[in-house]
């Protein structure tokens, strides 16, 4: 036997465990956002999803907890690219109008990934009040960074003086929609009609 | 005793009996359409609704069917005027863009009422596949429209040479978007915020 071979330890590191931790919570949520976008949250079970992974549904209670606190780990998931796109749009240096181009784009592309589009689907009415009012408030704070982006541009003259919170609530709208009819398998990728769609919204439609 | 006065006859015509029975199915659709926009298709029952009219369950069967029945025929009423607006878009003369400007804010509104807002947050997985399909019918069909009415634009000149199909996508989703957002108690009246969404739509952020 080599000296510098130690022979593989039965036992894992810390490090080892919380990665391996990690690893099996990101397969539940995996497993169970595909199934909450296909057959909706109600029409969805943990042992479903359990029996999907070859596991049992306390495992996933173990990892996860219970079926609402799946969803909300779910949507939180698909928030977060949400709010890392706000905060370096919030902190960029630049035209208005660039700037909140780079965010539009970034926030239709993740709208149409598995926790993006769970996020945008699930309504209030799916959630407990509590868990429906933290989610809205994190939801807020990506629509106050839109709003700034948008007073940003007017205020650099970039961005023409639209109405800013009807013109976030058009914004939104739009690239909130994709959640809903964007086929992962369909011709067009996230990036062209993240681009297309963004295009449209800053051209408008009345010929320039 | 004038002999012009008949005296009221207790037994209805059957114009009567109709106009009874259409009022008793709208009473029915109206309670529940709010309720289940309220708290959501799953957690609406029809004893719930049936309490609230003072009726029973099987009052409900009788005028209307199961709950999905019910379901089915408010997403149609939301349905009905948008079918009504796009057959006129269709039918009028006019410049692209003014066609096209009156059915969006048609289309706005109407996704602001009651039974729109049940339409536009009645997803496919709510329905049997059966159910669902015809409804995706319909709304395929004021898609056509949508799309018909940026072509004819573009044509006559009054539309910029847009991404036909990702406009749509675009526009749909800004005027959809409200059925989430708009309250109905709130400062803003629905023609206000349609027009507010559709001068945004087709004026673009960017400065003219």
């Amino acid at each position: 036997m080599d000296v510098d071979t130690k022979p593989a330890s039965p036992f894992r590191t810390r490090a080892e465990k919380a990665q391996e931790r990690e690893q099996k919570r990101d397969a539940v949520l995996t497993a169970a956002v595909r199934m909450f976008n296909a057959r909706g949250f109600h029409a969805t079970s943990l042992d479903d999803v359990a029996a999907s992974l070859g596991i049992s549904k306390p495992t996933i209670y173990h990892y996860l907890g219970n079926k609402e606190q799946v969803l909300i780990e779910c949507v939180t998931r698909g928030l977060e690219p949400l709010r890392v796109a706000a905060e370096q749009a919030r902190s960029e240096e630049g035209r208005g109008i660039d700037r909140l181009r780079r965010f539009l784009i970034a926030y239709a592309r993740t709208n149409m990934d598995d926790f993006g589009r769970c996020m945008v689907r699930t309504g209030d009415e799916l959630l407990s009040p509590a868990s429906a009012a933290e989610i809205r408030a994190r939801k807020s704070e990506i629509d106050r960074t839109l709003r700034a982006l948008i007073a940003d541009g007017i205020a650099d003259g970039t961005i023409a003086a639209v109405d800013v919170k009807m013109s976030a609530f058009a914004i939104a709208g739009a690239l909130n929609w994709p959640a809903r009819w964007h086929d992962p398998n369909g011709p067009s990728g996230p990036q062209d009609i993240a681009v297309a769609l963004v295009d449209t919204l800053i051209g408008g439609l009345a010929p320039r």
